[in-house]
């Protein structure tokens, strides 16, 4: 089975309710958004001040939240925190501190990265296994990676940006999904090295995409000048809020990642018993690479349940964790009728 | 009367109420802070759904903000609009859409842009004649000006946009106090001819900085190379949900226009009344150029009212809108206080 190259195209990086819409018109709404990896059991929605509306945002108040956000990511000083208003709209500057050059993506990956580095006038290379990342002037590892959960260890990743160092080139580690581990293959305390950049992402882990907060980690020169780029009043009075009581707030993380590795437990396991197998992934997503992905895709999302597909791999799937109990509820009932069909023989 | 160094330096953009009470550790707060040109009648609040924080922001609700920006400011097409998480994001990468070069602000005015322009790579100058702008690569104007208020008329702007753009360069116009007027001197309905980008700010006129969303105008091509630097996601679902709503709002837009005119006249009649001379402005913030600035600062400032100082012309300052009566009433008192010891000849 494959699908049309307008559904295709029309998936892009998930989360997109309108393209759900637009790509499966007949199927029952809401829509259960299993597209994006994002935790949706949000960090609790709290009442903020006016002000955090009408006023520029306190550079007090960005200061507290870089010191916050170096203590939970484990950064030797907030000197080597840039708080920017989403991870994506720091790839390009990320991508730009090095001269335009070869850059090299370990993939497959989350697809802005080579775009970035395009952008940023590099000549982008996507390779498939660490060691071509040696010699590039940016190399850029997702860790661990988007959509298929891979890891690569710290040490390799140390070894690797002190060869790139050597000749001026910079390794970027895009932690998004590093909030649910493993932690001890952060390369967040070791920025200050140099010749590094970590980017972690607020929205996913505590469920708050639409606040738009994101963190490049570097040493203090390469951070300044990250900095730079973005000016004062970077970060939103909003995501300040949040981001300020969230990145605190060790306990309600704690018992996140606790919730979520159970979830996700759960997750793999309703998709054995429909005879889906999980390959990889992280506590917010899982990994799917077999055959019968594409009819798997089109019979969920008929059924309003959207997972996230990729144009250049048919069998290739992501799986985002279900909310609420209904939303587990469709997910079990539209696996079990799509592997009735598939026992049947019917091809959908 | 000089101000002390480490007080000008604190002062900065205005706005910060961190800097105002490391100023003035004995004043009465809250501080009356009139540091800013932001509207202190916000637009009314209200209860965004959740999902503006939870979810990632949906392309069909960020096409409809630029669909009812492009119809607030004029601009003949949504695709010559761009969308940013405020307008200072935008400058270095409007600097940057031209290659480095010599770049001329029209000076004195908003501090930002000689700092973008030399981030961007360019050799800065700020020249005081508008005549000065032709022949740069990047030519950037305030209109109206920040604080000045001067304002360059549409027909002036566009003959320079002609003849930078037979060479390559770039007219940059921030109008981030346009809202205020005057609108016939806009050039945003004129972007499309190409050579020229427009700076436009959400945040200013209706009162809601701490959202950050700021808009660029420009000829498609130029727009999209924009956007492509910012990539999904830009806007914040906060500033997109404000956005479409007050921009949409032109019932308060013209409301409000009036109250600002009528306050702005406020502010000059009981300046005026304690002997200080208004000499330019918009309805947002005025503009005054005494010798008596320096002890007008400190004066109103040690009794809890900020307004904007500049550390490299002090004969000047420039002074927002107050808010509720209260404020008016200890804006009035301190100016009475200000002018009786200034008569009675005390130097502070």
């Amino acid at each position: 089975m494959k699908i049309p190259d307008d559904v295709a195209a029309a998936v892009d990086h998930g989360g997109s309710l309108g393209r759900a819409k637009a790509l499966f018109p007949q199927a029952p709404e809401p829509f259960v958004d299993l597209s994006t990896g994002i935790n949706p059991h949000s960090y609790p929605l709290f009442d903020m001040p006016a002000t955090a509306l009408s006023r520029l945002p306190e550079q007090a108040r960005a200061d507290e939240l870089v010191a916050v956000a170096a203590a939970a990511y484990g950064v030797r000083s907030a000197a080597q925190v840039v708080a920017a208003p989403g991870t994506q709209i720091l790839l390009p500057r990320v991508a730009s501190l090095v001269e335009p050059g070869k850059a090299r993506v370990l993939g497959p990956t989350y697809a802005e990265h080579a775009r970035a580095a395009a952008i940023a006038g590099h000549q982008v290379e996507e390779v498939s296994r660490f060691e071509e990342l040696r010699g590039a002037d940016l190399a850029v590892v997702v860790n661990p990676n988007n959509p298929d959960g891979r890891v690569i260890e710290r040490e390799w990743l140390l070894g690797l940006a002190a060869s790139l160092r050597v000749e001026g080139g910079l390794l970027v580690v895009d932690e998004a999904f590093m909030d649910v581990g493993p932690h001890e293959q952060s390369l967040a305390g070791d920025v200050g090295q140099g010749g590094m950049v970590v980017l972690r992402s607020f929205g996913k882990f505590f469920g708050l995409a639409g606040v738009r907060l994101g963190f490049a980690l570097a040493g203090e020169a390469m951070a300044s000048r990250l900095a730079a780029q973005f000016g004062p009043w970077a970060v939103a009075g909003p995501a300040l809020e949040y981001g300020i009581l969230a990145l605190g707030d060790t306990g309600w993380q704690d018992a996140t990642r606790a919730v979520l590795r159970l979830q996700a437990a759960r997750l793999d396991e309703l998709l054995g018993l429909h005879g889906v197998p999980v390959s990889g992934g992280t506590s917010l997503f899982r990994y799917i690479d077999f055959e019968r992905a594409g009819s798997l895709f089109l019979a969920l999302g008929e059924r309003g349940i959207l997972l996230r597909h990729f144009a250049d791999r048919p069998n290739v799937l992501r799986i985002g964790l279900p909310g609420v109990e209904e939303e587990w509820q469709r997910l079990g009932y539209a696996l079990a009728a799509w592997s009735e069909t598939e026992r049947a023989g019917v091809n959908l």
